[in-house]
């Protein structure tokens, strides 16, 4: 058995696994027990980064004993079944005060489930989100911790050691208790949905509206790259458009099926959000046109419906580009938002304590909708922790103030060309729709009151009340049992 | 205890199940024992009908004794926990062979659960979607019934005697094995939902282009009903828009609150879409529509976000107001066709064999979003059964081209005049989704292939392809094990 010579461990060697435990090791102070259900793994791994003085173990007794106190590893495997596998191995060979990470993709009720079981032995038990891709990993991912406070005091200090740097802060936070951190995680990753899907409408608009290439598509995000849209995914957007495919010399983008795929994080963070009651329009259409283009059998069938009659151009194309950025600007401001009201209703509905403006801010580097924006958002929580909708914040009322007219004409544009921007126009509605003075929706309780007898309320008194619609038509109070 | 007198019984005497039961009872041969947890409620029901010739029993022992074999109840409790009790207590007193039939609004993967359970024993269970409300529990419900065939043979006779009839079918089919018969009455439950919205959006628009008052849109939806868009919905509509509340003298839509409730089942609909990867953005739309609108504080904050300049008016009401007619009518093509697509989608998730066409029949009668417009599903299905993507059915398809100027026209006219129509625009954005030739999907694989080495597939050779976009941006084979 080896003495405890490491302050952390990591169980699981893929490569986002490999790629943490280098950068672990690459901190001072840090000295990295490593573990892998095949043995080969860690062979290689030891033997490619010699600098890097791993502690190979390759059991899990092994692994605990060459892990000083409290032990602290973090689980980098596929999310899933696996997880719950080295958990209880994990938990076999722990003892009480020691803490086990999760550093994986876990669906936030799997996490707190976990928390819930493993708390019952004495372990700390912590869901990480972790964002940044393989290379984030190896040099500084944005790291989305739940847990115990317990665990933050030992494990927070580790964390802070390898996270990306935004403006002299380390992009980890101690998130919330239990399952927190893989609910906040989820949510950054179905912001990143609606995000792509925006950039992907903006580049369809111009591309169809204007005819300039994907090179020249690229040049415009480039320099939108330089101003308030600025982040890393507009910023590979120019790379990706600039990419000429070297078999056919094309634009790769062209040489690329257009059926996008998706590994579910969209999905839950919708599924999430309709339990609770927000509208998270923008994460959603973004996630629904993933699966539209997914499915070509339908595509193929419904390629004989028509569109609009004539050609669609586009008579100022400067005015014209200009406006898509202003469009794709606030669109992003409401996805934002709508993400944000996701992780407050959240954080209400199961009692953990997440400081919004903390989340904003380790997202400015590591991770993968990564942007200066994000510094307005601190900025607007900082300034009123409780506001109830971002895009109300002054900043971005100004900007979207600033931004309508060019959003509306945006979405004209695409309606007129038969161009699909499904996030965009569901932005724009949804915007319509909370400063609506009065929606509709008192119609839709009219109608569910007439055939279901769900009642409804009155604007000028309390209490819920139903018309007697098969009946005299009369009104009665009543109390809403259905 | 009373001698086998009744060949179907009850069990849960709220409103549902006494209309249910009266129903029942109403119809040759049956005779209908009723049982209750509160005597109270049995004793009400059987002295205030004496016409039925109830059976009431007290005691669960009581009311299989008073049923004929195969035993067969149907249990109307309000949808959770009290149903699994119920079920305990059935299977208790139950044999082998008998038919127990969940008549609530369970969530699909409980039917699923609960029949799998019940069925160990040997009895039936049968999850049955019922639609209609209050009425049409009395006079006649559509009704979707899941289970085994052997259950069917018994339950077919007794529901088509209850069920509402359309053009002299009754509205009841063997939907499918197991849940199928709960998850087609959810997703009618989200159509409902699609329906509504964008009657709803028709309503508002016509109201803040035009200035028409409530009671003169009533009389436009009346003139709508007797044309393509003929339904249940559109002459409700008519009749909630015309009522004047008596104590203000108002429109009644005027005086109720702008919150739309919800009961669930949007959501589920919505959810279990996700699940399946099948995009039903009509359904989502009108369920955020309605969250958006139950969330006074934030639209509080969000009121004085500005709109667009001006005032809006329409110069030619009377085009308007057809423009809409086929804007609604285009849109909801593409709400039922995004149902449809999840009710086969789950039949193939789930391994149930249903026939669409068949759906759309029960659909015609009975159930909230009854209408003509069904008979086309029908034919559209009888033509075609394997009809990848009902809008483009060759009906649908020709209404959807001669609608879609209009329907263009009044997506453009909301954004121009910020009024809020996301189930109207995002309609046209899937129906543009969906018949793009090239969709800007490829850039959106583009960028999780940088960013996430997520791979991606090309247009001219099978396999999948990774770009090293960190080293010399050459483009290698590649395995997708993200």
């Amino acid at each position: 058995m080896p003495t405890a010579a490491a302050n952390i461990g990591v169980v699981g060697l893929a490569v986002m696994g490999s790629n943490l435990a280098r950068n672990l090791a690459s901190r001072e102070g840090n000295t990295v027990a490593v573990l892998n259900r095949s043995r080969a793994k860690t062979d290689d791994l030891v033997a490619l980064h010699p600098e890097a003085g791993f502690v190979p173990t390759f059991s899990y007794e092994e692994f605990a004993a060459s892990l000083q106190k409290p032990r602290t590893a973090i689980i980098m495997v596929k999310a899933g079944l696996g997880t719950d596998a080295v958990i209880d191995e994990l938990v076999r060979v722990f003892e009480p005060g020691d803490i086990i990470v999760d550093g994986g993709n876990a669906y936030f009720p799997d996490t707190i489930r976990r928390e819930k079981a493993v708390r019952e032995t004495g372990i700390n038990f912590v869901g990480a989100g972790i964002s940044g891709g393989e290379e984030g990993a190896l040099l500084g991912p944005s790291i989305m911790p739940g847990g115990s406070d317990e665990s933050w005091v030992t494990l927070g200090p580790i964390l802070e050691s390898i996270a990306a740097v935004a403006e002299g802060e380390p992009c980890v936070t101690h998130v919330g208790h239990g399952g927190a951190g893989h609910f906040v995680k989820m949510v950054h990753n179905g912001i990143e949905y609606a995000d792509m899907q925006l950039i992907a409408e903006a580049y369809d608009l111009i591309r169809r509206g204007t005819g300039r290439s994907p090179a020249e598509i690229a040049d415009i995000f480039a320099e939108w790259n330089t101003g308030e849209l600025e982040s890393y995914l507009i910023e590979i957007t120019a790379e990706v458009l600039r990419q000429i495919d070297q078999e056919t010399g094309q634009p790769l983008v062209d040489v690329i099926v257009d059926q996008a795929g998706a590994k579910g994080t969209g999905a839950w963070t919708v599924q999430t959000a309709l339990a609770l009651g927000v509208p998270v329009s923008g994460i959603a259409e973004a996630t629904f046109a993933r699966s539209l283009s997914s499915h070509p059998e339908q595509r193929a069938v419904a390629a004989h419906l028509p569109g609009p009659e004539g050609e669609f151009t586009v008579d100022d194309v400067d005015a014209f580009i200009e406006d898509v950025r202003l469009a794709l600007y606030a669109s992003k401001i409401v996805a934002y938002s709508q993400g944000f009201d996701e992780i407050r209703a959240g954080a209400t509905e199961y009692g953990w304590s997440i400081d919004l403006g903390a989340v904003a801010k380790i997202w400015r580097a590591g991770c993968i909708i990564r942007a200066q924006f994000l510094n307005r958002i601190a900025d607007a929580y900082a300034a009123e922790p409780d506001l109830p909708a971002l895009l109300t914040a002054p900043y971005f009322a100004e900007a979207l103030s600033r931004g309508q007219a060019s959003w509306r004409r945006v979405v004209i544009a695409a309606a007129q060309a038969g161009i699909p921007a499904p996030a965009f126009s569901s932005s724009l509605s949804y915007y319509d729709g909370i400063r609506a003075e009065r929606l509709p929706a008192a119609l839709i309780q009219g109608q569910r009151d007439f055939f279901g007898a769900h009642t409804y309320r009155r604007i000028d008194k309390e209490g819920t009340f139903h018309t007697l619609w098969s009946g005299d038509r009369t009104e009665i109070p009543a109390v809403d049992t259905h």
